[in-house]
């Protein structure tokens, strides 16, 4: 059956708005943002073959699409707000709208984040989202948390787990053999990841820089040291300690600290926060009822150096993940 | 040449930000309404062989993909601030986007509106670009043109000229044979669209309701007219007058009609105002610098009709466009 495109709008999209001043069915939506905060605004991109297999999960796709751009804001230390949805479709199928819809709603829904508006076209599946939160402005400060903010002698922090998404998708495709039951809970977190927005907003005041992992570990945080101008030393042995031990175990170390360090996908926060703030930290990561580690720590300088348990220097390549490379 | 994602940012994306708090290289960019201030929002995504020809200018559809997000805010009054930019390319192609990159900032330049993020990835070429622009509040009263606010007894009105998007496109498809002079002059309106953002921030308080002319006249007239619960009299004589003269003159009586009321692509506004506003309304065109003709008026009741000249029914069928009918 053929749907036009307002009345798939109408029929799949549309729902009053509780925190927008206008949602859906005008040329522009409206948000009237509190006094006193900065709006956080991100965007992404999903494409079938890049993102995403194209027997995916309708349902576990819509929460991908959003659990994204979340983890975008939770970065940023931003509470979500709203978000619009660009979709491209090869036709109207009712069955798999219902489900993408479910799947969106449903994680939109747990975070008070409403869908204000958006368009729909034929074309190749592409879902683009665009994701709105706020961040308090405290004594003329932002309360965002940036790239930029690490300083030398900062411990670094990862939330979480990782490479439990790189290692689905390479069992996925082939190149990695695992047990279907260990495949299902490294899938889970492939298809259907946490973002991490309640420690996002935790570590507000108490975070120097922050970023979310989607393109693996040593790749994001060489974003950070570019944008905060520092070094780091990474832990091998502690960032290891990240992927779930019940993964773990049908792994080689090579492989273990490969996924780890440049798994991507995980969509956890990484971070950096002074040493003075470590009994903050970890209040937070409880606030949040989110798990951290500390990995590492800041340096004065530039370069990445991983060292393992005894501090000696561990050489490695471990590529991250460019769409263009 | 293959360029890796960041640089292709760095390269041809990244720039200083003028208005906003941040800009594209963090998790988020970060805008900061000025008080008293709503936020208007859209998003347009645009796709090779359904919004555009795979052979097309790189520059001019820069330019077009930020015009027609530009004109969903003129339609709302809202004054441009700030966009994002999501990228599917199936390869980094150094030329091409040079150009794209030209076109696009070029209209952004002109409008003040800067580039604050996106996202790039490999995928068939999609461009989606969401838009923010800024509605004043005035005693607790939002500035902002909506679809709901014509009321009976209002005029009706359109600017610029309508039909030669459609007529260029038609055309470039083999399917109406005009003169190749004609046909640049249409072409330049279908791939390089003017937004109307100076005559929707003029509109502001004037206009009772808007809408940009994206679907064709009928089919956005009547969203007008749904979102606003009446019907209106359209008058065919006075708008088959908005198609160019030296267009026109090609086209029989029926075509020249079809063009104008189901055309689609032109990006104009369609406005109502109330009768005591004419001449506010011939202000606000010559502040903006932008034709406008009154083309109709608003009826209570539902439904839509068309007359002549003379004030008699018109008939004919004149489809509006859908992207999945």
């Amino acid at each position: 059956m053929s749907l036009g495109e307002f009345d798939l709008i109408d029929r799949f999209f549309k729902r009053p708005v509780r925190q927008a001043v206008l949602g859906v069915g005008d040329d522009c939506a409206l948000l009237q943002p509190a006094p006193g905060t900065q709006m956080a605004i991100s965007c992404d991109m999903l494409i079938e073959g890049q993102h995403f297999f194209a027997d995916v999960d309708p349902a576990k796709l819509g929460h991908k699409a959003l659990a994204v751009n979340l983890s975008d804001l939770a970065a940023c230390g931003a509470k979500p707000l709203a978000f619009t949805l660009a979709l491209a479709l090869p036709h109207a199928d009712e069955a798999w709208l219902a489900a993408f819809a479910r799947g969106l709603f449903a994680l939109a829904d747990a975070h008070n984040c409403e869908l204000i508006g958006g368009d729909t076209t034929r074309g190749p599946l592409n879902i683009c989202i665009t994701v709105f939160g706020e961040v308090p402005v405290v004594d003329g400060r932002s309360q965002a948390l940036l790239r930029s903010g690490a300083r030398p002698g900062d411990d670094l922090y990862a939330s979480g787990t990782l490479g439990d998404a790189r290692l689905a998708l390479l069992a996925l495709q082939g190149q990695l053999d695992v047990p279907g039951e260990a495949l299902q809970v490294a899938r889970v977190r492939l298809e259907q990841p946490t973002p991490r927005v309640a420690l996002g907003l935790a570590l507000r005041g108490i975070a120097s820089a922050a970023i979310d992992l989607s393109d693996g570990l040593l790749g994001d945080l060489g974003h950070v040291l570019t944008a905060s101008g520092c070094g780091a030393t990474v832990d091998t042995a502690a960032a290891a300690g990240l992927l779930r031990g019940d993964l773990a175990r049908h792994l080689g170390a090579e492989q273990r600290l490969s996924l780890v360090l440049a798994g991507g996908d995980d969509y956890e926060l990484l971070f950096t926060a002074p040493e003075s703030a470590r009994a903050a930290v970890q209040g937070a990561s409880q606030m949040a009822d989110t798990p951290v580690a500390r990995i590492g720590r800041i340096d004065a300088g530039t370069g990445l150096r991983l060292i393992d348990a005894e501090g000696r220097p561990v050489s490695g390549h471990f590529a991250s993940f460019d769409h263009f490379a």
